[in-house]
């Protein structure tokens, strides 16, 4: 690593290795633009200056998934998530659950769960709980009352996360997701929907960002007050 | 009325008096850009060409609403709606149950209830459901199960009409209405949230449009199967 | 059906089989993000659930259709519509009337044609009546008339609803479709237009959305006052 | 006039008043953003350098028409169109019939009506035959054929213009109208519908934008081929 | 052809087959959504019906180019316009001239130059004639002056009709293209240009909509005073 | 208080007296659509029903401020805020910094700060830091660290929570406000720019939301981990 | 000024006093939000801070003006621009040319010709060359191509950004202008006219924004080689 | 080269060789559309009408890249930038700065690079300074102040001008990319955002518009006051 917190990586990448420092979580490989070879690269030089706990990798393709499970068969490779995390995965402090409406949002709330679990939270999931059979949710009240901070993916008219902040106060990230067709305007009606909602503080992120959600949650989970107090 | 079903007022409108014959229902004034004066001639013709029923003006402004209840003090004149009927309201064949999320929603709705009734539908209302207070709207189960067909009214992020939609199978007509600010863009949320409505079987109109839904809503109303059978 | 109305199946899907229970009808497959193995299998676990009457898969690509073909024999397979029914379709009640603008419509209709029929109504079919030559909606009046909902199929200006609308009384659901170029924006000129149209008790789905149509217009028509009374 | 076909006006504007030799037209007021005072000594320069035509001075709030009328008292001033000519106006070439929707429409129709003549062509008008009830637009026909050019004005679903060119092959603009609520977006949603109509040789001006209208119109029907040949 | 102008052709069309009656032009085959087979015989029904003037196809892909140009080898077959004409060409009365901004807008163009000519009127080209080298309009002018109708075809800002309708007062029908990249959103930038241009009467068609403008122009020429009177 | 968690008032609203069961806050009064009377009253009425803690009023007018203020001596009126508070504020837990750009988002920075005291949390603020000044946000790094939440309010381009979020890890709820003009659209462009941060872990409100902004991070700071463990 | 760039004024501002000696010049008056007063007193700090040369205030209402005027008896205070300056006006370095398309983009043209004088740099001023008369524009080339660097305002399409940039080399600024009406979307056509331009090198600021484009331009020209080298 | 400035090649090209001598620089092959055939064939015609200077060819795809390198051996071929250029490169005058974000904006950087050296200006690079990292960009500020003209490329949210523009005061022209996914909408987010920098001078050019950034930065660039003065 170098002095000034910037290391390069060939020609191609300056890694902004002083971040764990300034935010307390390591700099994340995006993956879209990059050759398998150069996530694969870039992985390998984040978990080399953070050996204590694991780097992350998402949006990634085939061929990067591939990749990654080839050079670093230690890592977790996550397809459904599209994502890859290298190293000793945190102690989990606080609980984070993922809430999903419907099976077509699996990969983004997958993305949430391996990020807030790389970031140091433990993770549960409720899913398929979309609101046109409200009875699924209200049952899973106590689960969502258990957590610490709820993240809450929903496409189409994103109702969901207006439903679960009705029934509990628990911190709520929404998470719109590109699921739909026509007028959702690859997430749009639903991001719209999130930022309207009539349930007092639900805050959201953008289409499909399961990977920003994951790390808001876990940074308040793993801070959050424990439940035995 | 003209024989080819062209009624001329003065020099400002030319009334479609055929309409009732075509379509059930007589032709209704559309207040803006009207003077009072015109609004309470053109409803004074229609009552004239339609004695046996009601006739409906809409979006009066308050000039108009005095003018009407001035000039024609039999009219029903509501100034939550702002709208005015003059003439016998027909008997009531059917049932159209107008719900809405919130207290803002109401001229909207009462557009809705006016119009339904004016069109031939007996009314009721179930108000202040927003989905943020679930156990509202499901207590109302009963209410919304006895309808013909359903109006529900909602602004911010438009979820009633997905709630509604999943816990009872009568047909639905959602209207987004224009409550809410920043990026609600004046209904555009909620009518987009309506447009994606994972609830199966829920149509839309236009934002704000009370009119329209309970047209609409009176027409599947009054020509419903009697509940006795 | 497991007792409080989720049926989990695989870890893939939890069915809300208490649907039919709540809403009169039962939960129904969307195809996209789904293998035709989970298609098959789900269809499979909803016919289970409902013997008695016809369930429904929409928007299936060329594999699901050929899948459920093959496990499904008896399945009606439509390949306009790419969408799919098993079990016995209901006896019709009440008439829906699909009316669309142009040929390239045609799988917006015909899905809501299936859709249609497999909630129970008759259904019958206007095509090719666009409103640049309105003869031939003209000449369909009386069909418009006989119906208990109307479907209206447009792309482009999407303008036949305000047409139709202005003809007849009959309850009108418009579905506008991406059929168009440039500025269509993939069917928001039609879904405006539609929002928009002059004519009373106009009522709009989502883009391309003939499974919504389908539905609402067969629970209008469904519980239809009997023509012989 | 200066030489070089600019001609400056204090110092608040340079008349081209070279326009008329360069297009057969000379330069229109534009009204927004000027006082009356400079709308008078504009129309009074123009007038002086094209003393044996009519100018035009279009979008005039009230003290302008006030102002115009009190200083040119052989202007004609249209208060409807907001609009002034000063000069004597062409004798009429060819016929321009003007169709508007609606009764709101009627101040965009009289800006097109007026232009049209000022630049010398005949002018018809057919108004109040809204799509909704096409026995109007029917009737007449044969006054759309005998027209040289058509300009179709439309607010809220823009589908008039679709529906008159269906009718007849005239040469037809079309002007969508800022009338309507909700999702018409101030006129957008009519402006999109006449883009994209179904009926072929569908031209479109701006929203409201009667002048440009009636100046194509014009030059369209003054040089058309005269009818007894 | 069937007596009430309607001519079924399989089950996939209704020809309009009264149209040319109407409006003076026979109905033109949109290709997309249609298969070679299909456009093949539906141009072989409209010649039928039409055995004295060109019939058009437009928006073929290659596949539909090929097979009309197999099945029928008198036809016109234009590969840059992607469109094809059967039947003789009407003998040209009046002149409409195309003028294109840059090679990008050739298609556009061509299906401009088919189209009018197919409609009959003669067609004249102009260009290359973007507005960074203004001296290349210019040398035109008197080529432009020579027009009954002027279509120009722009994407990118689009001024290149502003510039034409301030040279000339031709009537002006312009086409915004999809030429152009990042915020030129697939034209729209082009489209709402032309219909702000500052430059009176010009007109504006769907964004490359080479055919519509053909129709319109050709429809103004053809009907134009000879240039001899 | 009614047993089923709803109170009725007037016929104008139905208090979810509830709310604080299910979420741990009341309900809170949006003023928007309310007169000053219906505010004064629903204020006392949540009040009556939570004498333990403080009750909120939000977006009020100045005639809703001096109404509340003159009914309710002891109420905490905060013009800058738009906002009222009755009932004694909870006993801080936990720090929400509020982190404003510049002067013009005072108003929205006030509702945060208000709202989250009343929702229990102790709150800071950092003012006047925006990123053209990066100075100033360097120099206030201590204070941000100290923080269990922050909320940055900024318009314009919206660039500080990206810069915040790269100097800490502390949670971050992004508000964007309405300051700008031109293509800031009221506030979309800010929104969207936080939408998009490429700093990790930034969530997002409405557009001026200072009220949901203040919900959530008190929601998250006073069930924080305190410091001194 | 305190030691840190940072002075504040009040509690309602913290002035950037660093600011000229890190860009060169001294932070700007940003007048909407904030009162006569204040406006009054910032205008005097900043003055005292940079006594050496103007400051200045822009975006002032007429109460801000008046006070100003007022206040600072030797400030130049300009109404059409809406702006003012204090202290003394910098001997020019370079040429700015403002070039505007119509009259009614005087206030943003008198906004950037201020801004750039306080700037330091000459102004020249080439105004109502509208593309409509390009004799207009084309006469002013040798005044074009004296200047470092042009600024060219326009509203409506936009176009005379691309005209003047393929007449000249000359770096050119494009400011849209909110002149126009319907689908000009308030400055957002010129916008993207602009963003699109055909003409190499056409840089662009936000609709409105002569501020922003007289400081880049008087930066681009005092930095100019002098034209006697 | 033709006498008039245009140079006609084969039947799709007329090139506008009086350029360079109006605007100082040669016109540009603007890749998209054109063969690899065509694009070979402009640039040696281009390079023939202009030997003693470097000619350009951009936005070219494999295909044609290849057919450049093949057709001309000493052409620059930048497979990164997409780009191509013919003819000795001028002695660089003055100085470019290109800034990015990421490395995904590296195609666009590229861009910008190679035309701005193309165009006779000297250029540096500095890579990789995205907003979350301040420590990068702050570091680079000496870099910064060396330039007289800085291109800033950024994506996402698009911040980094306007941290740049409160650092240095040097012209700065910003290029939004469209790196980013769901709410970044195509590089719109990063548009909306330069577009509304807080830091004074930003100008902007198109989305992913690196070529025009380079031309006018070296136009900038290449007229300034040598450093040594």
């Amino acid at each position: 690593m170098a002095d000034d917190g910037i290391t390069p990586l060939g020609d191609y990448a300056r890694l902004d290795t002083d971040r764990a420092d300034r935010t307390g979580d390591p700099e994340v490989v995006f993956g879209p633009g990059k050759s398998p070879q150069q996530v694969v690269e870039i992985l390998a030089a984040l978990h080399e200056a953070h050996p204590g706990r694991a780097v992350l990798a998402t949006r990634l393709d085939e061929r990067c998934l591939d990749a990654v499970a080839g050079a670093h068969p230690t890592a977790v490779v996550d397809s459904v998530a599209r994502a890859a995390a290298l190293g000793p995965v945190p102690a989990p402090r606080g609980t984070v659950t993922v809430v999903s409406a419907g099976t077509s949002d699996a990969p983004v709330a997958a993305e949430a769960v391996l990020t807030a679990r790389v970031h140091g939270a433990g993770v549960r999931t409720v899913t398929d709980v979309g609101v046109s059979g409200l009875h699924r949710v209200l049952a899973a009240r106590d689960e969502l009352l258990a957590a610490d901070c709820l993240v809450v993916v929903a496409g189409m008219e994103g109702a969901l996360p207006s439903v679960v902040g009705g029934l509990v106060g628990v911190p709520l990230v929404a998470v719109p997701t590109s699921v739909g067709y026509g007028a959702s305007f690859g997430g749009v009606a639903a991001l719209l929907a999130m930022l309207n909602s009539c349930a007092p503080g639900v805050t959201v992120v953008n289409i499909d960002n399961g990977f920003g959600a994951g790390v808001f949650a876990a940074r308040v989970a793993r801070n959050a007050r424990p439940r035995s107090e």
